[in-house]
């Protein structure tokens, strides 16, 4: 039997509700709304993907000095923001606030400050070294922005990510097969429910911390048989062990019935992955240091895409590519 | 019976060694040699302090996913260090990685690329309307990396950061009184030692998951004690409680022998301080929005610390106030 907090309803029902749900349903429904209607890169309606990234917290405490964090910079959901709207897609960037952003990739980690030069007439500008790439993120972002084609939604906590993974779920439904999910955020599997969680600051001094932690409902299942049935689903799967990378890609496959798996190690994420569907698996190398892997990776996906559609009752739309 | 996870000696023995803790010694003993052996704003060396800034992390695994985290953006050591620059002091700013720098506190949260405007000639330029700040802060920056008095030193991790404090510490205990730790990080309380934690990701699937976590030994002492015994000492006690806020503060004061705690609420911690002495207790308020409570804090600290050199064998320094 499944614990009353592992179960999807309960999991709703007891978070914290989410502040602004009136505003975001409607920018939501109207981004949605208007992409749908305008006509994609292959005749058709545009396609819309919803890109999560970056990790979620687990708050330990209702007035939240400590949480449980997850590995993530958001790097691989910001870099493939930028194919995705390359290829033509309209994107929801569902991110983790503070975490990497499309355009914004090659800032420096540490100061800011680098990227400036006050030229002769007192005016700041970047540096020399640095003028054509940041050029070219500022006319990309813009023309994004400004097209329409990006809306930005930030969480913070798991609480927060998935109600608004739910929203844009149910929202997304309403396009059908051009609909995609690209789920790169790493989504935190233990939680502590907000009813049963330290009201305040919890108190070292008396030795030994002991904590329970409950699963997180497996919220996929519910996605791909209840939000959004139709849409083309791709789930991130990352491992430490190598020994377990594939069995729990295919796990994921088949419970969660995704269409496409992407699989990763940690000590090698940014140089290989392997796409796993049901009839085959390829593993994607970086060609060389400048390029991003997520170019190939969006490319074999929008791929996928393009012959999901192609196979649904909505009839062939080309691919971009 | 204190067990032996909670024993300095232990923590160190089994944490895992910090990378490059060779260059590190070598910049932070040139850093204290020179800063000392210089005039300081009102004769004698000049003062030493090291801001620590963020929040340290827990990681729950050795190949690490999942961690613990403390909730600080790290204003307030980035906003301090600016103060203590600008009364004087040479400042080793330890900083949580990504956590929030001196002289880019105005930066936009969401967009970096806001910032910028593409002028006529095809310049990449700061927009008009932040430019202002945007040179200042150069300004102030520059300055103080070309005069050599400022070092920034960054840790993620728990094991990471108390290494590198004391490193700073038993450097800076030859700067004598002139020495100053004000210690703004929120450090953990609870971590898991490195030898009794999974290697490998934490697998989910199985139901709730129960973890032990032992208490980190408390460091102020050992700081106090046998790290830097003659330095000025100024610790923080965040609390989301207000009934124990002073109670506590006043056990740090006695238990650590600190010289001042600064106590301060989680709902409040922007407008709010109080400054808590063997003497008295000092609230202070933000006057108005624009002026930062940092301000008043360095300047109460900085008259403190002219006192206490005053009244130790090294004589009297006039505060740079």
């Amino acid at each position: 039997m499944v614990a009353a907090e592992e179960n999807p309803e309960s999991f709703f029902a007891a978070a914290p509700p989410l502040r602004d749900a009136d505003a975001v349903a409607a920018r939501l429904g109207e981004f949605i709304a208007r992409n749908s209607s305008a006509a994609g890169a292959g005749g058709g309606g545009r396609r819309i993907v919803c890109v999560t990234s970056g990790g979620t917290t687990v708050p330990l405490e209702q007035r939240c000095v400590r949480y449980i964090d997850n590995f993530s910079s958001g790097h691989r959901g910001a870099a493939s923001t930028e194919y995705f709207l390359k290829a033509g897609y309209a994107v929801i960037f569902l991110h983790r606030r503070g975490s990497c952003q499309p355009y914004c990739r090659f800032l420096p980690d540490d100061s800011f400050l680098k990227f400036f030069d006050v030229d002769a007439e007192s005016k700041v500008q970047v540096a020399e070294c640095h003028a054509p790439v940041v050029k070219k993120a500022i006319g990309d972002y813009c023309k994004a922005i400004e097209g329409g084609y990006l809306l930005k939604l930030p969480f913070t906590t798991i609480f927060e990510y998935l109600q608004l993974l739910k929203m844009v779920a149910t929202s997304i439904s309403s396009a059908g097969p051009l609909g995609m999910f690209y789920l790169a955020a790493a989504v935190s599997d233990f939680y502590v429910p907000w009813d049963s969680m330290a009201k305040h600051k919890i108190q070292s001094g008396g030795g030994p911390l002991d904590m329970r932690l409950s699963q997180v409902p497996k919220m996929l299942s519910v996605l791909r048989n209840q939000w959004a049935p139709l849409a083309f689903c791709i789930s991130f799967k990352l491992e430490t062990d190598s020994d377990i990378l594939i069995q729990k890609a295919d796990m994921a496959l088949n419970k969660y019935k995704m269409n496409i798996v992407v699989a990763n190690l940690l000590a090698t994420y940014k140089e290989e992955v392997i796409i796993v569907t049901d009839k085959e698996r390829s593993t994607i190398r970086k060609m060389n240091k400048d390029e991003d892997l997520e170019m190939q990776i969006i490319k074999i996906l929008s791929q996928n895409h393009s012959k999901y559609i192609c196979g649904s009752t909505n009839g062939c739309v080309q691919s971009p590519y």
